[in-house]
C-alpha cells in the first residue's frame, strides 16, 4: 500500500515506453487514441513516445482502423524483423538455439550436439560461434540484438545472471557472461529451463491470459516452472518448483539427492531409457531386444516401440505416467492451478501416457481442484524452453526486469 | 501493465483513507509529515483525511515526535478501544470467540462446546447469543463493531461469503448470513480456518513482514494457508492448500476422500487419538490403558502421557511427525517458503514432535530450500484462526477486500 514519490522522470519515461510497447504487443494493432485510453497516458505523451519508438524502429504504422466518422485512425504494431533475440537451451549433450524477432515470431532454430560434461570455456566458445552463425545467416546487425536468454537445467541467480548449480551439466557457481568475448556487450539473461518453458507458454503459448499454472518438464531430471498471479513464482531463494524430488514411492530407487523414490527416479526420461535397456537385455521386450546397440536405446525408440504395440515399452511408459500423476495430484491439491503443461521429452510419448496421467489425477486429486484444472502436453514439443529463453530479452524490454 | 483512468473520486478517497490507516497501523505512531512522505499524498490531503479519521474516532493524537528544530510534531496512532471486531472459529464440537479492537489487541476470548453435527439454525442462534454476550460484557455499542470474521474448516466462497463445503461440520452450500437475525446488518466474512491462521501470523503473529510462508493446521483434518508475495494464495477456484490429502503412504488407511494414505489419515489429531485408544485397549500403553474412559482419550491425554515417559504415546506422536515431515519436505521443495508454521492441536504436542518433523525435513527436502526455511509451532496455540478471523474486518478497513 505504500506509494513512493514518482519524481524520477527517467524511470517514469522508461515505464511509459514499456507500457506502450506491451499494450501494442497485447493488442496486435492499435490506434494512438486507444493507447491513450488503455494506458491512462495523455494523447500528447502517447504521441511523443510512439514517435520515438517509430524512429527507433520498434513499431510501425499498419493499415487503418475503423472510422467512427472522420478519418480512420492509423494503427500501430510491433515491426516484424526490427529487433531480435536469441534463446539457448542447454542440456547434458545438446545446445538448442532459437532466433526470434520482437513480435515473438520464430525466425530460425538450430540444435547442436555438445560433448557431455564439457568445460565452460568450450561451451562458451561454441555458444558464441553458434550465435554468430545464426545471426550472420539472417544478416542481422549486432545492434539489433536485444539480448540472449539462456535456459539452464538447474538453479540460477537471476540478479547476478549466474548459474548456481546445474548438476547434470556439472556446473557450479558459473558466471557464463565472464566467459564470453564477442558477445560481452550483449545483455545476457540466465533462467531455469522449466521457468523458461513457463515464460513461453504464458507469453505466446497455451497459457496466455492464465494467471496460475505449472509447467512440468520431463528430461534427465524433472522440474516445474510455476506461475502465480500472472508472474513467475520462484520462492524465497529462487528454488521453487523442485517437483522432481517429491517422494512418490518410499521404497523406490535411490536418487542423486540422497532420498529414495523421488519422482525423478521413477518418471524421468533417463529412468525410462534405463528401464527399457534393462528390459531389452532381459529379452522382456521383443522389439527392444532386437536393437543392435541396446546401450543407446533412446526415449524415441521406446515411444516408437510402444506405438508399434510393444507391451513392455507401453508398460514402462505408463508406469512413469502413474508416478507423474501422483505428483501432479499433490500439486493440484496444494496449488489449485488452472493448467498443468507437460513438456520436453514428455511430448515424445504424450500420446501413450497422457491418459494414464489424467486417470491417476482423477483418482488421487480432490474433486474440486481436479474439476477446474486442464492437463495438457506442450504444443511445441521440447522447444518451449528454447523459445521461452529467447523471449526473456523481449519481456525485459516490455515489462522490465523479467525475473520478477 | 494496464492502467485504468483514476477519475473515480469516491474510490480514490476510500483508497487513500485505507492507505493512511494502514500506514498508521504499521508504524505504530507517526506524524502527518511522515505520513505524507510515505504515502506520497499531499500534506493537505493527509490533513483532511486524518481529521476525518480523528472525528470518527479511528485514530487519536498521542505524545509528541522528535523535533528537528521548531515544535515537535504530534503523532497519530490507532485509537485503542475505538472500534472492535469479533472472530469465531468453528469446529466439530466447539465455537471459539475472540473480541479484538482496531489495534489488533485481544480484549476477550471465549470457548463454547457445541453439539456435533448441529443444524445451521441452532449454530446461528448460538452464535448470535455468544456474540451478544461478549460485546455486552464489554459495553460495546453495535455501531462500533466493524464486522464478524468466521473461520471454517472447509471450502468457502469469499465473494458470496458462503460455506461451500465443511465436511467435518456436515455443512454444504450454506449462506450463514441468511440465518442471522440480530446481526444481519453487521458485515460478515467467511474464511477457511488455515487461511485465518495465516492471516493472524502475517498481521500480528510470527510471520510479520514475511512474504512467502505456509501455515499448516492439524486438527480433525489437516489444511494449509499459503501466503505468496505477502498475500493469501487461494488458487484458481479457492481450494489451494489441501495438504491433508497429499499421499504419504500408498498402503496407508483409507481416507474420506477415497484415497489411501493421505496425510490426514496418518497425522491428524483425530488419527492420533484413534491410535492411542487402540493402544490403550490392547494394553500396549500402560499409561493410557489405565484410563477409565478409553473412548474419550484426547490428544491432551496422549501428550501428557508422552511427557510422563509413556513410550507408546511418544511413538504415536512421533510417527505422526514423520508423516508430517514428509509432506512438509514436499511443500518446501515446491514452494521454497521462508517459514512453515504448525498450528492448532499441533501446539499441544509440539515439544514432543517438532524435532522429529525437522529431522525428517532435513533428510527429505533438498538442501538449498531447506537451508532457508524455518519450521516453528504457532506461538498462540490453537487460537490463531480465531484471532485471524477477528482481524479480517479490520484488514478489510485498511487493505480493502481482505479476500485477495
Amino acid at each position: 500500500m505504500k506509494r513512493g514519490k514518482t519524481g524520477n522522470n527517467k524511470f517514469l519515461k522508461r515505464l511509459n515506453r514499456m507500457t506502450i510497447l506491451n499494450v501494442i504487443r497485447e493488442y496486435g494493432a492499435i490506434s494512438k487514441i486507444e493507447l491513450s485510453k488503455i494506458t491512462g497516458l495523455s494523447p500528447t505523451a502517447v504521441g511523443s513516445i510512439t514517435s520515438e519508438l517509430q524512429e527507433e524502429g520498434y513499431i510501425h504504422e499498419t493499415g487503418k482502423g475503423e472510422s467512427k466518422g472522420g478519418r480512420p485512425p492509423k494503427l500501430l504494431e510491433l515491426k516484424p524483423g526490427s529487433y531480435y533475440s536469441v534463446g539457448v537451451d542447454f542440456d547434458v549433450d545438446y545446445m538448442n538455439l532459437a532466433l526470434v524477432d520482437i513480435t515473438g515470431q520464430v525466425i530460425d532454430q538450430k540444435s547442436h550436439k555438445v560433448p557431455k560434461w564439457d568445460s565452460v570455456e568450450n561451451v562458451a566458445e561454441k555458444l558464441e560461434l553458434m550465435i554468430a552463425q545464426i545471426i550472420n545467416k539472417h544478416s542481422i546487425n549486432r545492434q539489433k540484438l536485444l539480448g540472449i536468454g539462456i535456459s539452464i537445467p538447474g538453479l540460477v541467480d537471476l540478479n547476478k545472471s549466474e548459474i548456481i548449480m546445474a548438476p547434470n551439466l556439472g556446473w557450479k557457481n558459473i558466471n557464463l557472461k565472464s566467459y564470453l568475448i564477442q558477445l560481452k556487450d550483449v545483455p545476457l539473461y540466465i533462467e531455469n529451463e522449466a521457468m523458461a518453458s513457463a515464460i513461453y507458454e504464458n507469453w505466446i503459448g497455451s497459457c496466455r491470459g492464465i494467471e496460475n499454472f505449472v509447467c512440468i518438464n520431463i528430461k534427465s531430471g524433472i522440474g516445474a516452472g510455476i506461475f502465480i498471479n500472472g508472474k513467475p513464482y520462484r520462492g524465497v531463494s529462487g528454488t521453487a518448483g523442485e517437483i522432481g524430488h517429491m517422494v512418490v514411492d518410499e521404497n523406490g530407487p535411490r536418487c542423486g539427492c540422497g532420498n529414495f523414490g523421488c519422482l525423478e527416479t521413477l518418471a524421468s526420461a533417463a529412468y525410462i531409457e534405463q528401464r527399457a535397456r534393462k528390459m531389452a537385455r532381459q529379452g522382456v521386450s521383443i522389439k527392444l531386444s532386437s536393437y543392435k546397440d541396446i546401450d543407446s536405446i533412446s526415449i524415441d525408440d521406446v515411444a516408437e516401440a510402444a506405438r508399434n504395440g510393444d507391451e513392455a515399452s507401453i508398460d514402462i511408459l505408463r508406469e512413469s505416467g502413474r508416478y507423474l500423476g501422483m505428483a501432479i495430484a499433490n500439486t493440484i491439491n496444494m496449488l489449485n492451478p488452472k493448467r498443468i503443461v507437460l513438456g520436453k521429452e514428455f511430448t515424445k510419448y504424450a500420446d501413450i501416457v497422457l491418459d494414464t496421467v489424467k486417470a491417476v489425477v482423477e483418482r488421487k486429486a480432490l474433486r474440486s481442484p481436479a474439476a477446474v484444472v486442464e492437463i495438457i502436453a506442450s504444443e511445441i514439443g521440447d522447444k518451449a524452453s528454447t523459445i521461452g529463453a529467447a523471449l526473456i530479452p523481449i519481456k525485459e524490454l516490455m515489462e522490465g526486469h523479467s525475473c520478477t
